[in-house]
């Protein structure tokens, strides 16, 4: 199984590495070539081969939609790094901060386009349009959640119907794009687009949400960052929303009270803010809730008329996804 | 003449008018309403509806291009707007003054993808195709070129031919562009699409250059902005590039001295400079360049097999572009 990702991931790679964006204006496309080798998981591209090979076998001619969403994905990161005025990605300095915010704006501009150029290559002009109007849906989808994030910022009122909302359309919405767009580049119809649509929708907000429970309950030895991070930085996360929904007033305000004040000492923020969150059985409910929409994920793939075989590694990559162990 | 003009600018403002972006998030799309409707000439989109016109009377059906072009040619001005630190546009703020810095490249990021999404409302998937091909390209020698004018920023040996590039690419580009997806949609020849394609890059050069022409040396009466204003701002214009070509050692070093050091005395300046490109016939010589790629323009459209009545209003607008009529 993970034979076979690794193996998708390796024909990426190999792709990728084929078309370097090195060209003339070099201050353009030198931070282009820069974020795009800095790593991750590539588990969009992978999603697009996969779901590619549920319904044809030359995988070859879908790696120019793999890119197109492994581009438009790193794009995003370049402009929400600025946002963010984060400053190391994967432990190295951002594209704003190892260049300066202008280039960062630019070369940022030209992925996105050069993600429409890649779709482009897709010479079907049937099949191409159907990916060009899923790409513009997800590409607006992933600034206006970026943009809710943003708002839910100052506001002390978010519901967790809008939260899930937000996290859909930044996270999730791409992840479906990646599936739907590699079944589309196959011909398939458009029951299994759909069905693999809500696959990735719901399967990418249980994995935002797993990852909102593990920056404040993961084990320390095997979580990648700081655990508490988030309450650290007052993050309104999912946790948060359902404490701040269950607590009696009493709780409501000193949750309030832990989250408004500057930080001085993080491990005592730390752990009031988590047993406040234990006492109101908040993990627990978070768990449930991630559950349900994984559980919802899977049977949307149960449903996808294809052979049991062929949908595996999708199983196991949904599953896998949601442990983090990917 | 310019009443076929207006109507088409009129067409394409009913039709801006009736569509507008604003939606939730209202803080992701108010600066994209505000923006389009800062005015301006709308010559992308009336070129457009012209080349279309060329070949098709159902103009309505080119207002989605129209539309893309115009939506397009906007988010450049938010992203420039913030490279450039510049405050004001057209005597109102600039979306980074008057709401924030990561505000404007959020909203210009959903302009990008709304352009294409409006391409995309072109039903027929081969012209779509065409469409998205030529769109690609433009996009992307706009910010080919603008990286190309920021690096000329910090050199002191631009060519003119270099300079001649980048201004095709900054600013001529899309004004072909325009053209010829106006062509395309109409279901245009190749040969004719190529036509307008030089055309509006001949234009957009001739136009560019009459822009450097003007800021030092037009008339206080009818110029909008102040004349000498590139000098002030030791701007690599072309008529700095010609005259550091065509002087001796001692002028190239006087030059370099008046556009190197800080501005005390403005007016002072602005002389100082204006006489020595005089003294080097540099005007009459930049005006020679701009005819010269006007006259190629009018040839191209001379080429173009088309009805010279149809043809009229083509003549007319590159005549008043150039002259700043328009």
């Amino acid at each position: 199984m993970s034979n076979q990702l690794d193996q998708l991931r390796q024909q990426f790679l190999a792709y990728l590495a084929a078309h370097p964006f090195r060209k003339s204006p070099i201050g353009l496309y030198e931070p282009v070539d820069y974020i795009m080798q800095l790593g991750g998981k590539r588990m969009r591209p992978i999603l697009a081969l996969l779901a590619y090979q549920l319904f044809k076998k030359d995988v070859d001619a879908a790696l120019p939609v793999a890119m197109a969403v492994e581009v438009f994905h790193n794009f995003s990161l370049v402009h929400d790094d600025i946002m963010d005025a984060a400053d190391l990605r994967r432990g190295k300095p951002t594209v704003h901060a190892k260049y300066d915010t202008n280039t960062a704006i630019l070369s940022g501009d030209v992925m996105l386009i050069k993600s429409y150029q890649y779709l482009a290559q897709i010479g079907d002009p049937h099949i191409q349009a159907k990916l060009i109007q899923v790409f513009n849906q997800v590409a607006i989808e992933v600034c206006e959640g970026q943009q809710y994030d943003v708002d839910f910022e100052n506001r002390s009122d978010v519901r967790i119907d809008e939260y899930l909302k937000m996290i859909e359309y930044k996270t999730a919405a791409l992840l479906a794009g990646s599936l739907s767009m590699g079944a589309i580049a196959a011909g398939a119809d458009e029951a299994a687009v759909a069905h693999l649509d809500r696959f990735g929708r719901k399967v990418g907000i249980a994995f935002q949400i797993q990852d909102d429970l593990l920056d404040s309950f993961g084990d320390p030895a095997k979580f990648g960052k700081k655990v508490g991070g988030d309450i650290c930085q007052n993050k309104k996360t999912i946790l948060i929303l359902q404490a701040l929904k269950d607590g009696n007033a009493n709780e409501q305000a000193q949750l309030n009270q832990l989250l408004s004040t500057p930080t001085t000492n993080e491990q005592q923020k730390i752990t009031a803010v988590k047993s406040l969150l234990e006492h109101l059985h908040i993990p627990t409910k978070v768990k449930t809730l991630r559950d349900q929409y994984l559980a919802e994920a899977l049977q949307e793939l149960e449903t996808l008329e294809v052979e049991a075989a062929q949908k595996a590694p999708l199983f196991a990559i949904a599953n896998q996804l949601v442990d983090r162990v990917i």
